[in-house]
């Protein structure tokens, strides 16, 4: 961590919470809200994996999309057309977990790049970055929509590596989901996984160069510029 | 559904129950066996599917120890050696479903060649085939070990339109899995959808060419030779 001169976020479940959209899917399904946000969110992953390995790409709105309508007809919930579009967009307003802000600020004063290296589309990154006032906080706004398939396809972690130009082994990766931490360690990122929820990592042969609880950890365990 | 001249089963899921191993799971974890069952085998196709798109190959059987490993330490349940070696084991005997001894002898009557192809490995495949003493069933025992990659790549399906030596859409493709029914129909293979369970198919952009509740519903839709 001592030659580290940029630094790349993923956005879903890292910077901001995926289950936000629980909310809304409970003022739609009384009592099945967080179901449908947990069963909706793992299906939208499995569905960027498998249309990447079938080499069916089709953008991260679009699969969500695709991923609530699914889910819905497997679980029995009834989908109408004002419940997709008020579902579809909460994705647009997620909430940033509670010390990313302050954080973000600490990275910034070190003078260091910062990024968002994403799944989302550059409408749906740049919605959600705004619906939180962070449009300052970052340098560049990726979207793996510019290489046409999903993460953890080494491609998308070269559009970060090529935005940044900064050497591979000097860019921190950050990501609260395993599978994304491995495929950037993989590439040759160094990686803080974020682990608030205390889980175990995943078994894919690759490790964190760093874990922490949070994203306030990682200031503390960066080196001062 | 008229000229079909092969035909080409997945084998987990579908012409055997992963979900045998729940018994095994239970008798060493009390409670928590059908809980263990379910995570380790959705762990195992996320590796599956995660290791394809790193192009980190590792062959089924690793795969699914180490999906075992990590739902042990995130579920904190103890794993030993011996639990470890059983519950591992217990993947290479599991039970056909009912029908499939009944249906898989009325198809090789129609005088169609049928294969299996498997994303476990060679050893895997005859082992569960030979415990439900099936082998004379199959011309041909594929895994997707001779790729180097996982299903839903269609360098698998090759294989086996290779080893038939049939044209794709005169090739029909069982499975129960939807993203792997998903991923045949997007080779081009005609596809039967075994959905047993009465759920819903998958939204990937494809959409199986029949969908039955077993395989013996599968030898009905079957034209007479």
């Amino acid at each position: 961590m001592q030659d580290i001169r940029a630094i790349v976020f993923d956005l879903y479940g890292t910077l901001f919470d995926v289950h936000t959209v629980a909310e809304a899917c409970e003022r739609h399904y009384p009592q099945r809200g967080l179901e449908l946000s947990l069963a909706w969110r793992q299906k939208q992953l499995e569905y960027t994996w498998l249309r990447s390995l079938m080499a069916r790409y089709a953008n991260f709105e679009q699969v969500t999309e695709d991923a609530l309508v699914h889910c819905c007809r497997r679980l029995g919930l009834p989908l109408d057309h004002d419940a997709r579009a008020a579902l579809r967009d909460a994705y647009l307003r997620l909430d940033a977990f509670p010390e990313v802000p302050a954080a973000l600020h600490a990275l910034r004063g070190r003078g260091l790049p910062l990024a968002i290296l994403s799944n989302g589309t550059a409408r749906s990154i740049a919605a959600v970055v705004r619906h939180a006032g962070l449009e300052a906080a970052f340098d560049h706004l990726l979207s793996v929509d510019a290489a046409g398939i999903y993460k953890p396809d080494a491609r998308t972690y070269a559009l970060a590596e090529r935005a940044l130009g900064v050497p591979r082994g000097q860019v921190l990766f950050v990501s609260s989901n395993g599978w994304d931490a491995t495929g950037a360690a993989r590439y040759g990122f160094a990686v803080c996984w974020i682990n608030r929820s205390g889980t175990a990592f995943e078994e894919l042969g690759e490790r964190p160069t760093l874990a922490v609880g949070g994203l306030d950890e990682l200031v503390g365990a960066l080196p001062q510029g």
